[in-house]
């Protein structure tokens, strides 16, 4: 497989400790986010919406949204499972996965930021005033949805603790202040301390720069 | 079962339209977004993100987020199915459906609107400017992401129809020019005869005002 992935984008972090949980060897592809790499018409054919990631199987079929992307890889490659199989467990797990991926990140992608700055002229500054804002939101929410243990439900990683790891990836770099976020940071470095998860890390990947 | 739902919001038509096709009985239990009470404290108890719908279960367990919801419903009641059983086919129907569901409709949800305008000044013309913009652009995206057939994905209709009949009612509502999207109206229409997709229309809902 190949995975289409910019070292920064906490989307194609989830897929990449997808693929490592599940041991699926895969290529990466970068596509520069910063250098328009996603506006080039040979990526938009396989990518309508500009984004990273895409998965690529190896007869040439490619997969948009990491959501997607990771339900699939968890149905053709089921250990360790990313969604329980209990359905209203699962239902749960998705929920509180959708609330990062769904009230957090697409308000905060580099599209939104970039039409707040250039159509509505709005400062860096501001830019992220916003991004802290919808991040505190949306972590505030989260946190009501996961339930007791070491990961967000019980003792196992799921997908909801992925989401979260990529999402404190920008919570730090944006100065969220996380003193109200003790059992999200806790969770965020049980997680990161699992081998698979932290070569997903973005200063691990090899397109990463300073 | 119980739903909490606003007439007018999108994300509880993708339900209402879900326990229908699926023949659930359901309750509806409004929540008037207009007046406030998604952020009533027994509201925010079940909806920890301020949002409908919300499913709730005899038991009363609660169900959030409309993706999670919708795939729960598919889960306990599978006829008709809102998702392909083919992992591969599902995982384009889901890109399909998340790209209304992530890159158009939390971007303008009221949330977001009430921002723009109360924090960073901007006019209900900017705001409207804004809704557009990314329903174009989405569109656009989806568009290249579902396939040839009388709905979305072949003959029979799936959660990416029902994703669109409600992201066209924002469409509609706010003016967004249609004319670049032939086949999304063909199809918004198609769905629409179906009775249990009308009946889960905005208008048709016991709390609908004009």
């Amino acid at each position: 497989m190949k995975l289409y992935s910019y070292w920064r984008s906490t989307t194609s972090l989830r897929i990449r400790a997808a693929l490592n949980l599940k041991g699926i060897e895969y290529e990466t592809m970068t596509v520069n986010l910063l250098e328009g790499e996603q506006n080039v018409p040979s990526f938009v054919r396989i990518s309508p919406t500009h984004g990273v990631p895409v998965l690529e199987l190896d007869d040439g079929t490619t997969l948009t949204q990491s959501h997607a992307i990771a339900e699939y890889l968890d149905t053709i490659s089921p250990e360790p499972p990313l969604f329980p199989s209990n359905p209203l467990i699962r239902a749960k797990v998705q929920a509180a996965a959708l609330t990062i991926g769904m009230e957090i990140h697409p308000v905060n992608n580099l599209r939104i930021l970039a039409y707040l700055k250039s159509e509505l002229g709005h400062s860096q500054e501001q830019a992220v005033e916003w991004m802290r804002h919808w991040m505190a939101d949306g972590f505030a929410a989260f946190e009501k949805l996961i339930e007791d243990g070491e990961f967000c439900f019980g003792g196992n990683i799921s997908y909801a603790d992925i989401c979260l790891v990529g999402q404190m990836v920008n919570a730090r770099r944006w100065g969220l202040d996380l003193t109200p976020f003790a059992r999200l940071v806790a969770i965020d470095e049980r997680s990161r301390a699992i081998p698979e998860i932290a070569a997903a890390m973005p200063e691990n990947q090899p397109d990463a720069t300073n």
